[in-house]
């Protein structure tokens, strides 16, 4: 079952995706057992621990260009004892050539190169294959967006903004502390 | 896998939990496979259909006082092929006190009678059982809140509020269709 | 005009309603110039300021128990020029009833004693009078909308909630940083 | 003062701006009495005619395509005794050449040619005038903020997004409904 606490992730600085979140994407992602999925911009691995618990026969890789993130996303496999999910140090797209096509793809980061990225998914993915994206910045958006409004011949999608508040107990009162909003950007390969 | 999409069940006039507060809902509500599951104003019966699909070797009672969502239910289960779902028309608490213990209950609706229903699944619910409320009003909420306040002993409570907006594209545009905002209630029995 | 930015305001570590939200409050409250106004649990005085700039010919008595918050809403009123405001070091509803009847009352904070207080403006705020609250939790939320309903030959109200978050610029990016929501309860007395 | 009920307004099936928005766009224009103010889109003219309440020496010049809209602005303008307010049937930016130069622009819709529009108010709006976005997509979001970042030299901007639900009584109860979110952007001439 998804919905793995966050505070079970190991995490130092590393922002991770909060559980809700992972949540959603991890639903809107379909993962099925045999699935070969692509975590881009994986951060601590959160999300790509938790495709590898319903990717029980397929594999994830965790491209994450950030060395601290690398080790990271092996703690947390190992912690959650996931063997089928191999961590690349690379900033997409390099590093994608190599892996194999995947079934679903999950961009959590794509550094400043989406487009790029976007084309080397749009020709390796699956028919009927997935890419979710989550956006916290307007430009990831609206590039996301006109992405896929410019390949309506490969790609249609759907989009959410999910935004989150959580009560706090302060005495004998609950009051609401937001969550930044968050963007989740669903794309089906025709 | 959780996340049916809403347009695959059946249903008529009777309100839905959409996709995405279901999602979480089964989430909070951390459904084991042999767990029983109560679903107290269980409309539609989406969240007992999948409730079911997760509790594979337990069971779920869906309780529904309206006819028209007891027969959806019913029609909701066979569609999914779901079998360990039984749907009782009764205005909870009425008919609870038959029900085998939970280890899970999920509110969506519970009329005006809240405490009387959170009495009995104080009583019944397994220790380490969970109670999961999706309120759509101030006054449930806050009934919600005080109730777990006042039972401190028996419970201790998270809350979030979700706020999800739909991009709907109109022509090159997306905008922003906000859905009503709805608190979801996580209470754990010590 | 009303709409002062925050950083205006002489402030410390007592918390200041936002700009949006003390633009909203005091639009709900209609302020004429002539209005007595009275500004229950004033903070900085950043509400009882831009209360005074419209109650041009009128009276702001801003009461606040915090010591330190009295001494900011005299330094505000002394920065902003404004002559038609007292502060009163008092907690609500201690010192109300000495007040000149209101035409506005504002409610920031209530301290716990929501209910007395309004059974004062109840009996006190001038028939087509306007009471607006600020609720930042769950629980006065609905102690208010409990309040009004229990009180609806005196009182009718509409309510809204207010999420605002800010876009902030990181490199070529802008994310959304959110404020937390807010309840903003609007009462007129019948 | 701001902050006119929507109801008061005529309307048709024009969209309108909701009040809270209206009022926030209003308190971040900063328009002084004698100032020239362009409504750009203006719809119904609900914020034209409260600009030019606020611009009571000044003047306001409403532009909108849709005929519908100008009876409307014309009405409305008629309704609130507001004489400083010109409604003028045009797609910008056709029709923003002859006007004086503004202190400030509020731009409610601006069809498809968003650019084109920045442009001539960056070339007219005086120095430290403000313009006002309120945008109801993504794409015309991410288009502002990028015309920004590329006109640094001329404007620099904020913005927010904000997000209101309003408490709808249902017998004992109060159900959040919500409005579609919306961004405001505040850009300043330098």
């Amino acid at each position: 079952m998804i919905g793995i606490e966050d505070e079970a992730f190991i995490r130092s600085d590393v922002p991770m995706t909060k559980q809700e979140i992972r949540v959603l994407t991890l639903v809107k992602a379909r993962i099925l057992p045999g699935d070969i999925v692509w975590d881009i911009g994986a951060g601590t691995g959160s999300i790509s621990v938790e495709a590898a618990r319903l990717a029980t026969k397929g594999h994830v890789y965790a491209v994450e260009r950030n060395p601290e993130g690398i080790r990271l996303i092996r703690a947390n496999a190992e912690k959650f004892a996931v063997t089928n999910l191999t961590a690349i140090e690379s900033e997409a797209p390099e590093g994608l050539d190599v892996l194999p096509a995947p079934d679903a793809v999950i961009i959590g980061g794509s550094g400043r190169r989406l487009d790029p990225v976007l084309d080397i998914i749009a020709a390796r993915l699956k028919t009927g294959g997935r890419v979710i994206l989550n956006c916290i910045t307007i430009q990831t958006l609206a590039s996301c967006l006109a992405y896929m409004r410019a390949h309506k011949d490969i790609f249609h999608y759907e989009a959410i903004q999910v935004q989150i508040s959580r009560l706090e107990a302060v005495g004998p009162y609950d009051m609401a502390r937001a969550l930044n909003p968050i963007h989740i950007v669903t794309c089906w390969k025709n």
